[in-house]
């Protein structure tokens, strides 16, 4: 998917919202493990219940493959399901993979070619070389890690370094590789007074934005710091969505969050200044 | 496996050799491909050929995951084969994780509890709770990214902050997080003149040190800056020796070139100075 197409998703949902599908085994509703795969059958739920109101899913990688084999197929079954929409969602590998150039190439090739994913998040500590292949596939996407939402991101994000922080060494460089057509920011809503300084150093870049809801982070204060005339911000919530009931009602109880925050993101798409 | 373990085995083998099963499809024997699974077939041959030399193997995620299913399938035999051996061999998972507490959790479990690897390899930008729940295993380590082999590691790793260079300040503040008998650093050959000064930072820490061979890393330079009065060092050697040869005797060439430098380690490990 490119910048135009997703720009375009986003007016026409009024909407951008990214559903993480952070799926544990161990907390989805009872009766779905009658089924041979209950993993993928609680995300087809989550699907069929949020499509219209979300512009993006976000599997996190980590809760498949924490169940072998047969969490990576709940996670290519899932991509498989999301097949059918792949014009009218965009699709984020949460990873967080980077590795020297030739080993990247393979990670590449696992999310972009594999999975079929439009994106995949990526770290930068180790440099040009780790990001790069990621780069060179057409109408996908890399989104790299610029500050992050949790508590260790002040152990070396905020490092001073001269010119500016660490973080801030990352989204600077990291342009000189990728065009906003091509690359986004992990940017956590736990940083919100941080938004408007990223925004100004990367006006034309999307953000990825984890830590509204359980980790705290406030939609209005990014929204308002953090837009640009494209939206140019993708706000995931993944918890406060996925488990907004664990009982059989869950995908209703899922559309039911999914659908207030969408219109409260509508209310910011239409606001004057945006 | 503890450290007082890998410290035996490194005397009784007198090597400090890990095998990288950096696994391609594309660049193994021909005739491996009648098999089921041929890159199994491969790792077990490769381990058969070099488990007296080598005392450590560390297969890298990523080309297995590039192959899907299939590849998930081709690690678990081959930690499966492994297990044979597990009182003789260090095992690494070469994954380069690293999220969110929550997250992070989720890939210790994959791969400390369903792979059974000795180790795993993570990145620290997001800090220390993205490092930490790694940690709460007993006898299993974390192999931290200090100063990657990469030529992409002059991009951040090396900037100033004021108090030493930030994969300075990474090695320092992870020494708070972990001790020497669960915690180990990534440390490139191809930076030899830095072994010194890291040494004498992290004096009790084993390093993990990728790029000699393929990537140009000087054996002998990393040994007299490097080791430590427990070796201290485990050199990973992957595509001179898995790919010695093209051929049918690929195992016998691994061998060689494994058991040419087990002998060579065995000089630097009973060098005066160590």
């Amino acid at each position: 998917m490119n910048k135009t197409e997703l720009v375009g998703l986003i007016h026409k949902k009024q909407s951008f919202l990214c559903v993480g599908l952070d799926t544990d085994i161990n907390l989805i509703p009872r009766n779905l493990h009658k089924h041979a795969d209950p993993v993928f059958e609680f995300n087809k739920a989550i699907i069929d219940a949020t499509h219209d109101l979300a512009i993006a899913y976000k599997p996190n990688l980590a809760f498949y493959e924490s169940m072998g084999l047969k969490g990576w197929e709940s996670l290519e079954k899932t991509m498989q399901y999301l097949e059918q929409f792949k014009d009218s969602v965009f699709t984020i590998a949460d990873a967080k993979r980077g590795d020297i150039g030739n080993t990247s190439k393979m990670y590449a090739k696992t999310f972009f070619e594999h999975f079929n994913f439009d994106s995949v998040t990526v770290a930068p500590y180790m440099g040009e070389d780790s990001v790069t292949p990621f780069l060179e596939y057409k109408n996908k996407w890399v989104i790299l890690l610029g500050l992050t939402s949790n508590k260790g991101s002040s152990d070396f994000q905020f490092l001073e370094t001269g010119e500016g922080k660490l973080y801030e060494r990352v989204i600077k460089k990291a342009q000189q590789w990728g065009s906003p057509e091509q690359l986004m920011f992990v940017i956590g809503a736990t940083h919100p007074e941080e938004f408007k300084n990223i925004r100004a150093m990367a006006p034309g870049y999307f953000f990825l934005v984890p830590g509204v809801g359980a980790q705290g982070g406030d939609m209005e204060k990014i929204c308002d710091n953090g837009m640009n005339n494209e939206c140019g911000l993708i706000i995931n919530s993944a918890r406060q969505i996925i488990y907004a009931s664990n009982g059989e009602d869950f995908a209703d109880a899922a559309r039911n969050t999914a659908l207030y925050t969408q219109q409260q993101m509508t209310k910011y798409l239409n606001a004057p200044n945006t």
